[in-house]
């Protein structure tokens, strides 16, 4: 039987999945509306970042009373600790995905993608919220294989913000310095998100194994 | 007369100091290897970067430790999650410098900043180390005034950002494709070090007054 201790700490890891859901949809939408100029799905996705932040403010306070509560050691301990970090990343996630939002709306009606980019910044957009549902999975579940997939599929992330820059500076580039400073923005956004993912399930692998992997800076 | 077990609070206040010291010159000399395409003060900032991350382990392992061991409540244990989350933004800030280091590099023997950038950039640098310099003020002292102080430098910090912009949407930018990205990169490069720092002042604030600074995203 379990006590109500662990039925909250199960409780705070279902909410972890359910805020990293959140942010692989604010992703997603802000992609649609970089890429269509969708200023409807442009202002969804920034207005919705406000219940993304009170998830967190919610899953820390839940943590921190646990904690003062309960005074946990060894592994519960480590639950709760790592719980408080990854929802950080999380968060952090969500405002990526709100400043690509609102890098859509500054261009509006325009896009701020052109079109010798549609290809990139879409694949850009599939691979971060591929990354983030992998993500919400390996928190679910612990499950390692995942998490290691995830890491490939944030080198695929890599590749294409190096195309990126490639298309900028090939003398086709017609974007100008202004498309040229957006799509530079975007694509450290797309970056940092999948960043802030990959250091989340290695919080997990390390909760799982005990076996540190060291972040790149 | 104090316990052990407060000398070790005590002694993580003092590494988190340290390590802000850290990450204050890191930011100082990736501005000179910037400004002036002084490549050995880039590769000092790039494998200085090291002696942060070993010291952002040590801090976390040592309060993790004080955690398991000590089970602290209320304001104890509020210090050490709070050394936690203020050690990984400065972390963070040290990985800021040296992302503006790598540019700095990567641009040698020309500067990535184009002469009418000089000193907008340079003030940029300044603000960011004066920021710096406050942030491990507060954390030695919890001086709440300087935390308001540092509030209004990273006010100041913005204004600059903007600026960069304008010059480069403006006719005359000389600096082509190349140069824009750059600068847009280094621009969010001082953005985020500041919004780290200033975080990290909030933390502080949340500390002395229970009183919760909401962080922009």
């Amino acid at each position: 039987m379990r006590d109500q201790y662990h039925d909250e700490l199960d409780a705070i890891t279902q909410s972890l999945v359910d805020i990293t859901r959140l942010a692989g949809s604010a992703i997603n939408r802000a992609t649609t509306a970089l890429l269509e100029a969708d200023l409807q799905e442009a202002e969804a996705v920034i207005s919705g970042d406000a219940a993304i932040d009170q998830l967190y403010a919610d899953i820390e306070a839940r943590a921190l009373d646990l904690l003062a509560r309960q005074q946990p050691v060894a592994s519960d301990l480590r639950i709760l600790i790592t719980s408080l970090r990854m929802v950080a990343d999380i968060e952090r996630m969500g405002d990526l995905a709100l400043h690509i939002a609102k890098v859509a709306r500054r261009r509006y009606p325009a896009s701020a993608i052109p079109p010798e980019l549609h290809a990139t910044v879409l694949e850009m957009g599939q691979v971060a919220q591929r990354i983030c549902a992998k993500c919400s999975s390996v928190i679910a579940g612990r499950d390692l294989q995942l998490a290691a997939e995830l890491e490939r599929d944030d080198d695929v992330m890599d590749d294409l913000h190096r195309k990126l820059f490639r298309v900028l500076l090939d003398d086709a580039w017609q974007g100008g310095i202004e498309g040229a400073i957006d799509v530079t923005l975007c694509g450290r956004y797309y970056e940092r998100f999948c960043d802030h993912a990959v250091s989340v399930a290695r919080r997990v692998i390390y909760l799982v194994t005990g076996e540190r992997v060291t972040v790149e800076s």
